[in-house]
């Protein structure tokens, strides 16, 4: 028994998404997950739709704080540690059932304005991430001055928004992806000097 | 009235998944869109499952055709072609709607090894198209040599996959991104000197 059952069924949904997609998924479901009943759903949710807004809030809140400061003392090294997180297909097992319950959202969104605008939090969010950090690289002069952070933050976002779409759909991992990104990190996105800080 | 039944069914398809989505998509709705019976179908196609087979077949056919032996005199101009036809969001107004069933289709994939055996198609075909094109501009002299065919392909392809998703889940136009790669070609894959016959 969880202290917060309205957060326990939140988890619940989480995992009943990832077994049995987005489609196909009944408060049944999330009920059998969380090992209670629908009635005790409905005293925390009014509807199916009421906890899934409130689901989708919980999964930014996560989202937001997975990408939100990457782990590095230069803007190169929190560029490096941002996209091993978004472009690990291996770490855990689940990630590509989850991977494949987000797809389903996103091929919904065009029917569903609240959750396209949700989704377009979730993009936002890893744009401005991503954007912020080129640019303080720019500043801190680590990285190079013709870099135009939205401009390239915005291919970045692509990219990364690709690789999830390969992982479900043809089962393709990110690995030579993050690779051949670091590579063009090196390549093309580094000063040609380094700040000392850097070295 | 279409002299070939059969391939007026598969149009007829097309429109019925673009209108409905996937997961909705009925032999009903193929039917009304074709002005025929579903009776009509059965005569041509075993099932559902038959008909959606020899559809993705189709839509492979006709998107090889698009996207194989690209207009241009150098393999630059060739590689510019394609990422015009592929990262246009604007020409047509159902391109979205065809988008989102083939993001459904994606998300249905790891569920259907048929299908997500279709999809590797599609993601291979497009990868060769690109790394063929790099190797020709890296052997013409036109590409810098430092490229390396596979390795950029593969990340052009992901970052098509993921200008597609964006265009659906968010309606991300990729205007600025054909931009933006179009500059990166410039910058980073033209080889500094370049062959007589390119400019």
């Amino acid at each position: 028994m969880a202290d917060e059952p309205a957060t326990e069924i939140l988890d619940a949904t989480y995992r009943a998404l990832c077994e049995h997609g987005y489609a196909n998924l009944t408060l049944q479901d999330i009920a059998a997950e969380a090992d209670t009943s629908t009635a005790s759903i409905h005293y925390h949710y009014d509807s199916k739709n009421q906890l899934f807004a409130v689901f989708l809030d919980d999964l930014y809140e996560r989202f937001t704080d997975r990408v939100d400061s990457p782990d590095g003392d230069t803007p190169r090294e929190q560029l490096d540690t941002l996209l091993q997180v978004l472009l690990s297909t291996e770490a855990d097992p689940s990630l590509r059932a989850f991977r494949t319950a987000m797809l389903e959202l996103k091929a919904q969104a065009p029917y569903d304005p609240a959750l396209q605008e949700r989704l377009t939090d979730f993009d936002e969010f890893l744009f401005d991430q991503l954007r912020e950090i080129l640019a303080a690289g720019v500043t801190a002069g680590e990285f190079d001055d013709h870099i135009e952070p939205a401009r390239d933050a915005e291919c970045l976002t692509t990219t990364i928004t690709g690789a999830h779409t390969r992982h479900v759909a043809i089962n393709q991992s990110s690995d030579r992806l993050y690779t051949t990104m670091t590579r063009y990190i090196e390549r093309h996105l580094l000063a040609d000097e380094q700040p000392e800080v850097a070295q």
